[in-house]
């Protein structure tokens, strides 16, 4: 059995991942960490959650895991991360921290400097379906961002083939739980119930480095994303509608046949039928990313559905679990 | 116009208030006091609200003011209250600080020595329809909570009358702005969103003392309360199902007969036809109590429900100031 | 491997049934009914739902299968249930047909006289914690409804103890997937976001003299049910509140030890600490039922939240099945 | 008093309708019409509604009234408007069938051949703030759609300047009371609730024609239109995000600069600061229009939030009702 340890367990995204390793036929959950809460149990908090008595982040023993999942907020994975890799434990980093190749960047967006910039190097990008290659020998995997994993999959397979003129418009949408478990103004229910608020519109949100970094490992096209997130009133999932113009020759069969080649065979993304787009229904509560394609205009009409806290969280960092310690990559996730 | 000053406006209630205030046709917001906000305006946290310029509440110059309304967090209301009366000024005050007469009922459910026990005498408990005569004249009225607001008035007849045999079970439930603004962990949407939790039942909410006390002064017998609240995933609106075990001789005609007289005439709470109950639905965003009314087995089954923010609060607050200077009772509700 | 048919599959409650058979180690789903839908795929009414064709119910193969589970409107489980049985299949009624033990108050509150009166007899009601030593040997089950599930489980230790003095008040709670797929004015997310109604309260509702029958069963005294279901503003989940006043002798340590005498060791009824309610978010989406118990003035105040579709449906349904077959209980329902 | 008749009356915009007519000053309901609900009162349907005996659609005296309101499905408007015209009643059609200035467009739209092609030339398109010069002779006002009242008053000062270079991307979001009140699968509680579901996207939704149509009127340039539906979890608002590629030389500032110049001074649409952008917060329950106007990498990034049934439907036919009777523009309206 693997031995697995959570950094940062009493979020939604480290209870989801609990929940999901306690599923999972070859790991244990050797510990799960929390600042706050230490010697309460996770049941404490989630009612449904397993009776893990969390402990101080300051006594979790690294030398007895084989995997770290550090699902703590930007710029505190990353010493964590740096003494697990050193107690030669492998590590699947769910904050920030590894997402940016480059330090400049990250100081850019988050306004420190990298505290572990010698890292950033060998850190592979998870987004599953892009990074099969690199991650049996990944020793340090930096899982992508909720709003980047929907808009990547669906953009992957045309930026690859130079489909794409530019822009890219990217109009998305969240259920709350991606903004976090710490209770804040703008995630008061009286706030977010009937609402719908866009923010950080335009190029202001931290996941739009992430996207054109992503991108522009994928065509030379420099193709200037305008990204806007919004805020849903439903308590999970995620949908991205992208408005794509594209290169004169991709018609809707040609866009689709490209779509559909790439994703043959993949286990958690399916391009759905012509005409049917994605919804929040497709995928809730799955590690499944819902595609539809369409072509409008010689636009790319895509919509790309997840749930935020699986592909888009826990569900995407056990997957690449999986294929780091050659276990079949859906297992825990059915 | 009567000028009006309302301390602590940046919460639910001060905003529902600030808004009901604006469309009064005889009364004009002097100011709105806030400590975290001063210097913005209210519209910066509500976007539909008046443009007011919230001031320090150590600024607040009472004595250019007619009315003060008070939306305190409790023991912070006493002081200004007094405050208020000394400067001649009258006072609704919309927290629990003089709601229960006896200072040693309030230390027990408050934890604290009342702050002003010399006024509680004098304080009128405004529910409105049970204390029309005392209002003209109040200097200081305490607005009742928004759960005995609802069960009182479904029970008021009943014990008026000396109906009830005991005990009597209220089961209720809120929306989460009864919760009020601040963010809290059991106010985070994700905690809210598709839930419905009771808490604090049996005998352990603080509203219980208050509606014993009311009870105890339209009858004779003890009658016993059990109180559940519930909190809903709405933002506003709130039920009560209230079960009562009546004495021989009480069907359904004499109950229903007995609401039907009581209520005759009053502008904001409607007795429904037989076999109708209550919902959300029947009152939200306005002013109006819903009752219905059944017998069944021997017991009362009794529906009630109001707006929290409005008749459970700022609007009744409204409702009385229209008595104590001699307005008609629903201008500035309708 | 066991072969199940189920009747009615599109509905919620067919829906939630196939999708826990499909991840059931012991059965595989040989076919799903539906008149409106025959030769489409399920997935095309639920996205994430296995991919199975479904045929007219006059197609069903009965002889093929060893269980039915019947998730048809009422009045119409009956015959297709005595069809399965003269073929030596199986049957798990999730329909009211076989809930009475009388056809005379099936009549009374179905309004049509019973379609299978000799099958009555037989029937297992099947009310799992309740019914265990029936289930091996039986037959024909007949599943409960949701509203009895949730507050007979919290009932029956203390009806069965004679601690229970009566009268019994239910107020209960339901998500609106309880009410059917078939859309209804009063299923429409505009009537039912933000509001909160009761409906058919007092002793009006079909799930009523199912209760009394299994409390009868249990005690001699004449409890004398008072039942008030509520819709919520949510999809799935169910609370009961429920206020119970007690004989002479039982206090809290003594009813909660009552309580959890009669569910130790249960795999799916979990008795809350002291102090600690039930909500929704213990059991939504699983097959648990939780259960919280206070004793306040000589009642008992009782809550018990299960999701409708599991333990109030489809999972209690596989719960059953499970022990008709010999298998564990648990299994798929995981 | 202007004397009102209503068509329609028991649809959301026809109850809508109602309520902001009763608070008019100068307008009287003199009937409300439906076919299925005759002889019952409004308030049966919505318990807060007027008290208004629903009579016949054939039973409606067209010549007691100075102006009709139709709340009529689209087909059947036509009709009951040429009536209205010939009795010499001002007609506004909430419907679609005065919208399209072509029989031949609204034919290949609505899949019928239009009921009153000669009365087209005639109907003013009531967008109120681009027609205000055409409504006080108006005799017959075509109510725009709520997607294209929300897109309209985004794009009209950019179009009209012809700032825009195509094609205009718009992703708009509505909640459920937009798709009526007739109960239908995909406006269910429990399909709608935790979900976001774009339908009809691409070219394909009806309110698209309107669009190209009005904004044909406003610039030479072909925009090209590629219009997102998509339906929100919450009953009523109507947000649309808007990208649009601008022409050389606008800039953020010449942007704003335009549409305040248009709006300046309007009292129903308001241009929100630099960086902010509209929610459904900050215009429901209200008559206005929140504009959110920011220009990114050469591109237009708008943000137009309105309620569907307000400003999208019964506010603006009030709005433009006043304007055709000379009555302040606000009137019944705040």
């Amino acid at each position: 059995m693997v031995q697995a340890g959570v950094f940062g367990a009493t979020g939604y995204t480290g209870h989801e991942l609990i929940s999901l390793l306690e599923g999972h036929p070859h790991v244990e959950v050797a510990f799960g960490t929390s600042r706050a809460e230490a010697g309460h149990s996770l049941r404490d908090l989630y009612p449904q959650a397993p009776d893990l008595t969390l402990i101080h982040t300051q006594k979790a023993r690294l030398e007895h895991v084989d995997v770290l999942f550090l699902c703590l907020p930007h710029t505190q994975s990353a010493s964590v991360a740096a003494a697990g890799l050193a107690a030669g434990v492998r590590v699947v980093d769910l904050s920030a921290d590894f997402r940016l190749r480059s330090p400049q960047d990250f100081q850019k967006w988050y306004g420190v400097v990298h505290p572990a910039p010698d890292l950033l190097a060998e850190a592979v990008y998870g987004l599953t379906e892009t990074a099969r290659d690199s991650l049996p020998a990944a020793r340090l995997v930096a899982n992508p961002g909720c709003y980047p994993t929907s808009a990547l999959l669906a953009l992957y397979p045309l930026a690859r083939a130079d489909a794409l003129a530019g822009p890219v418009f990217i109009d998305a949408k969240s259920g709350v739980s991606g903004a976090g478990r710490a209770p804040k103004q703008h995630t008061h229910f009286v706030e977010v119930a009937d609402n719908l608020s866009p923010y950080s519109v335009g190029r202001r949100h931290r996941h739009l480095p992430e996207m054109e970094q992503a991108l522009s490992g994928w065509t030379d096209t420099q193709l200037g994303v305008v990204f806007s997130p919004h805020l849903l009133s439903v308590p999970r999932g995620l949908l991205s509608t992208i408005y794509a113009p594209l290169r004169g020759g991709w018609d809707e069969d040609r866009v689709r046949g490209e779509v559909a080649a790439v994703y043959e065979g993949e286990p958690f993304v399916e391009l759905l039928p012509p005409e049917e787009h994605a919804s929040l229904a497709h995928v809730n509560r799955s590690n499944r990313c819902a595609l539809g394609v369409s072509v409008v205009n010689g636009s790319a009409l895509l919509t790309s559905a997840i749930d935020n806290l699986v592909k888009g969280a826990a569900g995407q960092a056990v997957q690449n679990m999986n294929l780091m310690f050659g276990f079949d990559e859906g297992e825990g996730l059915r």
